[in-house]
């Protein structure tokens, strides 16, 4: 039987790497006991530093009461790392042999009704589970690197896995301090990859083409785009910015700028069904909020986001 | 004859709306006598309301010294609105017959070598300017929403532009506390708006897929890639997450996902020129600068985003 998400004390980190030391670095700042799984004792000092480099940002973002640094154990038997644990992250590498070949072993050694949830960015999990003897409560739970640092943990399930699963992984990352967004379909990429990639690709374009050079990419980026995004997301961007209207006026108004050349990408039909999902889809974030006050709120949350980065960089 | 770019003490800003209004209130900030032409005196007091709102988030920035709301002029008369002055931006609506119309006007009003920079995000100074009997010193000068928060200045000419009226405004806009970005072609979108477009499409089509909601779409920005390239831009971001082999590495090793269907945008080829072109621009921006040195700077950036965004919100 898995135990309530409030009650977890005991977590289990699979893998040496950055995304392996990244959840272990978060989950002990977060106040659990965290064993770490490590395929070779030669990854152990590049382990340690990876956690004690996240730890100075986590200090400054605030630990939980208890936390600490020597509640790790490095664990170097997989089966002993999840013998007794009430929640296992796994991020070995992406390969998909491999990972079938853990969550056969994963799928007998943790504890029945304990989650398992992988960070894999590339595959999916039905795929994953598909030898694994007890696939219901196996999940991706993908973070966004670094890990330690960016809340964001798409969680989706694969053919064989129980909503439940995904439910509990939903309240348990909340509760640890992530933001968690169940993806209603497994879909190549997840939802923010997605997003990313298709502005990746766009530079990519845009250096070959000689349109643009990298360097003039992060300027446009850091100094347009990405302060007001990390305050208010495209969608609610566009909600606010039109006012009264809201994302209503936007598509109405600058609908045909869809059609225009402004990306490789072609934009999708905007259907009227199409244009309803966003406009109640903002609708419903906004709340009762009006937008002068999400706009002030967006103002303070730009002004803070500059002053940060002015900071970081020392200038 | 132009004055030097650290010379200039007054500014005309044409138009009432947001862009107007937006970029009037930055030029007072920075300790400039600014004219605003409006239209029509109807316009007069949602361009003060504008001004005031944008001033709480100026002053928390911090104004240059002087700067004050009483250096401003309103003015319904175009030709006396810029008679006297040394940089004219104009951010009248996007008509092109209303710009040409404005243009010619401008093209004789205009003090000699004035700078003449355009607001406009859908059409091309190459259109704008095709009427003007001095286009030489017209340009885009292209910012981000809000202008008066976001540093990003695109910056472009048409077919008459002058190079000199291009410096001289990167030159200008720099010390008038923007970020210029000069464009080496003129391109639909410039390159912000490309790329966030691109990322746009591919919310739209997630969206009507009916594979994410407006909602997780902002969740996945908000908590995922942005508080991070409010630090780092993408090309910076890939290059330092890859440690010693930087950029180099992510394209020679993650090149193949360029193939895989993670966004409706199909990737360029991956040639050599390519690579180089990206491993170069990455390289010169980091300069000497280990990446291990970038990386405690990107970390210590996104914790200050990420409490800057928690304070705006009240969380």
């Amino acid at each position: 039987m898995r135990i309530a998400p409030d009650q977890v004390t005991r977590i289990t980190s699979i893998g040496g790497g950055p995304i392996g030391g990244g959840w272990s670095a978060h989950f002990l700042a977060q106040g659990y006991d965290v064993i770490s799984y490590l395929h070779d004792p030669a990854e152990e000092a590049a382990f340690r530093a990876i956690i004690d480099t996240a730890w100075i940002s986590l200090e400054t973002l605030g630990l939980k009461e208890g936390a600490s640094r020597d509640r790790l154990t490095i664990c170097f038997d997989l089966e002993e790392a999840v013998a007794d644990t009430h929640f296992v992250q796994e991020s070995a590498p992406e390969v998909l042999d491999l990972k079938q070949a853990l969550y056969t072993i994963l799928g007998m050694a943790v504890p029945e009704g304990v989650v398992i949830s992988s960070s894999t960015s590339g595959l999916t999990m039905t795929e994953i589970q598909a030898h694994c003897s007890s696939p219901e409560r196996t999940i991706v739970g993908h973070p966004f690197n670094p890990p330690y640092l960016l809340p964001l943990v798409e969680i989706v399930g694969g053919a064989k896995t129980w909503p439940e699963a995904l439910s509990w992984a939903r309240d348990f990352y909340e509760i640890a301090g992530k933001a968690p967004l169940v993806m209603n379909k497994e879909i190549p990429g997840f939802v923010a990859t997605r997003l990313q990639e298709a502005l990746w690709r766009e530079a990519l374009h845009m250096v070959a083409n000689g349109e643009a050079t990298p360097e003039q990419i992060d300027i446009a980026l850091i100094n347009g785009p990405a302060p007001r995004m990390a305050m208010q997301g495209q969608c609610m961007a566009f909600h606010v910015a039109c006012g009264e209207g809201g994302m209503a006026t936007n598509l109405d108004q600058f609908g045909p700028a869809l059609q225009l050349p402004w990306t490789r990408l072609e934009a999708p039909e905007l259907t009227k069904e199409l244009r309803d999902r966003m406009v109640k889809g903002c609708d419903s974030i906004a709340g009762n909020r009006h937008f002068t006050e999400m706009a002030a709120e967006r103002d303070r949350g730009i002004v803070g986001v500059l002053k940060a980065v002015r900071d970081a960089r020392g200038t």
